[in-house]
């Protein structure tokens, strides 16, 4: 028999089919191949001057917008937000618009077109980790902006157009609808238990162990309890932060390792697939949060959404968490 | 300058990217092809016995369970939810689950194999309509079922996994995060103007004509304002109903001719598209209510969503609802 669970933050239902439950084996297999470019990649060393003015580099030698960068943040050159101008909010007839005014930036994670955050070194995931931080912190200056995306498409199934490896932060003038859920259904647990959702999710999965991935010193990888797709995972700090912004130094380290053992996990468990990671953090000009809890949740690409699934936010999900964390778990790798 | 719009019942913001607005011919082209089936098919005329007992069939001819009929309604053989049983609703540890009691049902268009919504006559378009309705009728029968989802999806890429016309039904325990988002808009527009936001969204489309497609006697083909994809179109009847079971008679004939001429629009304009369509009605266990009204919302699959949409509900639309309108007025067929 089937189960119906709940996410205890949302309130989301989703459909664990436990009956016909899937192994690794059962979603089709597109691998994300990795290859030296085969025409001209804009992320490349030598061609700076095709891209935006950096806006920030972490380099080894070289000056700006040169070669012997080890990792460089741009504008997006094709941004879906202009930072120029007034929001200029008005009606529309019955309906309600705003200029598209936000940032949308690039991080080209490494200078190797062929690497991945599984393959790159733990200290160039760390430098990806700090060179988040740092754009959130300078964005966060422009009042206008009031919450801040920092997310990754990797391999063309999950949305990425360009093989470099490379993460995305787009700054917005609004609160994303998911985000408002989120923290609003974080409120109501609040205010009902006068803890921390988040807080208690941590603590018991780890005592439970049955969907915790890895715990190390700062933070518990888990498969969520009312996971929407298969192997959908999460990455939570054990230590209260509503943003992630907080994070230091010995924060960042740990999630590093953390971060790319998950993703080595999922890399050898699915044979590389398709993903997506977001990390869920507080709206930037809000004061520390007691009820809201940061965490990055990762979501492998290996069935179909299909439309009702969007339509509904009701998800059908064919492998129990159970089942995912133990496969990741066999899978090693620290 | 992008433009962010809201969506005046959920009130999500979406971006629609006037900048570099994409025509019909910049979405790659994936058609979906019908053909004779090359292998097995298990909702074509012989095959009745290898499929779980109908629950429904118009037919021409024939008893049950044998060919003859013109469409059926069978329950799927791998259902996600189970008929059978108790709820069940119990803690674990701080999480809440339930038995996922529910129906789950195919509905099997036509016998003809390489039919489409699009290319049957419109009287099987309406009989589809007409078998939405009675298990509709029957099922809400059944008070622990809470909602009712009627949908299709077409084509490999919306999640079609059988090509045989067909479109599906899930009776569920519990209303969906989506449906409850929509309600709750609905409701909080309400509470503030007294007025029903789908009827004035009817009156000001119809007037203003930008996003209009077609407009008949009884129902209005718009392209939203805040749409979230390319060529997201919404079908919704002029007249004030809560719940797609009220349709009578004449709803449905004219909407047989609305919905089979939209999808020949899309057809036509979009090479043929994978596609979703979602029937968007209230609760099955409510009365009337003055602040919903029921309606279709059909997506076609054009673009990947990328996993920061899904995570944030925030999406990005590279098509302005004004243009994918025009083109589909453009595209005749009645």
């Amino acid at each position: 028999m089937p189960e119906l669970r709940k996410d205890p933050i949302t309130g989301r239902w989703v459909i664990i089919a436990t009956d016909r439950a899937r192994r690794p084996s059962d979603f089709s297999r597109e691998p994300v191949i990795t290859a030296p470019p085969t025409r001209f990649c804009p992320f490349c060393f030598g061609n700076e001057q095709k891209t935006p003015p950096e806006v920030l580099a972490y380099r080894v030698n070289g000056g700006a917008n040169q070669s012997g960068w080890s990792l460089r943040v741009i504008p997006n050159k094709f941004p879906v937000l202009g930072i120029e101008g007034d929001l200029n909010r008005q009606g529309d007839g019955m309906f309600d618009k705003m200029a598209g005014i936000g940032a949308h930036e690039v991080i080209i994670e490494t200078p190797e077109h062929t690497a991945t955050l599984s393959t790159m070194g733990e200290k160039q995931v760390e430098d990806v980790l700090w060179a988040f931080r740092e754009r959130v912190l300078d964005l966060k200056k422009d009042h206008r902006l009031l919450y801040i995306l920092l997310f990754k498409n990797h391999g063309e199934h999950a949305g990425a157009t360009l093989e470099h490896p490379h993460s995305q932060l787009i700054a917005l003038p609004v609160i994303p609808k998911r985000v408002k859920e989120e923290l609003d259904g974080a409120q109501v647990y609040y205010n009902f238990k006068e803890r921390c959702v988040f807080c208690d999710i941590v603590r018991q999965e780890s005592q439970a162990g049955a969907r915790l991935v890895t715990e190390t010193e700062r933070f518990v990888v888990i498969e969520p309890y009312a996971a929407r797709f298969p192997f959908e995972t999460w990455i939570i700090p054990k230590r209260h932060d509503s943003h992630f912004d907080e994070s230091g130094a010995p924060d960042l380290q740990n999630l590093a390792w953390v971060l790319r053992s998950t993703l080595r996990k999922l890399d050898k468990t699915l044979e590389r697939p398709a993903y997506n990671f977001l990390v869920h953090t507080a709206p930037v000009q809000e004061a520390a949060m007691r009820h809201y809890h940061w965490h990055i949740e990762i979501m492998p690409r290996l069935t179909k959404v299909a439309g009702f699934e969007w339509g509904t936010g009701f998800y059908i999900n064919p492998t129990p968490p159970e089942e995912s964390a133990q496969f990741l778990r066999e899978a090693g790798l620290g």
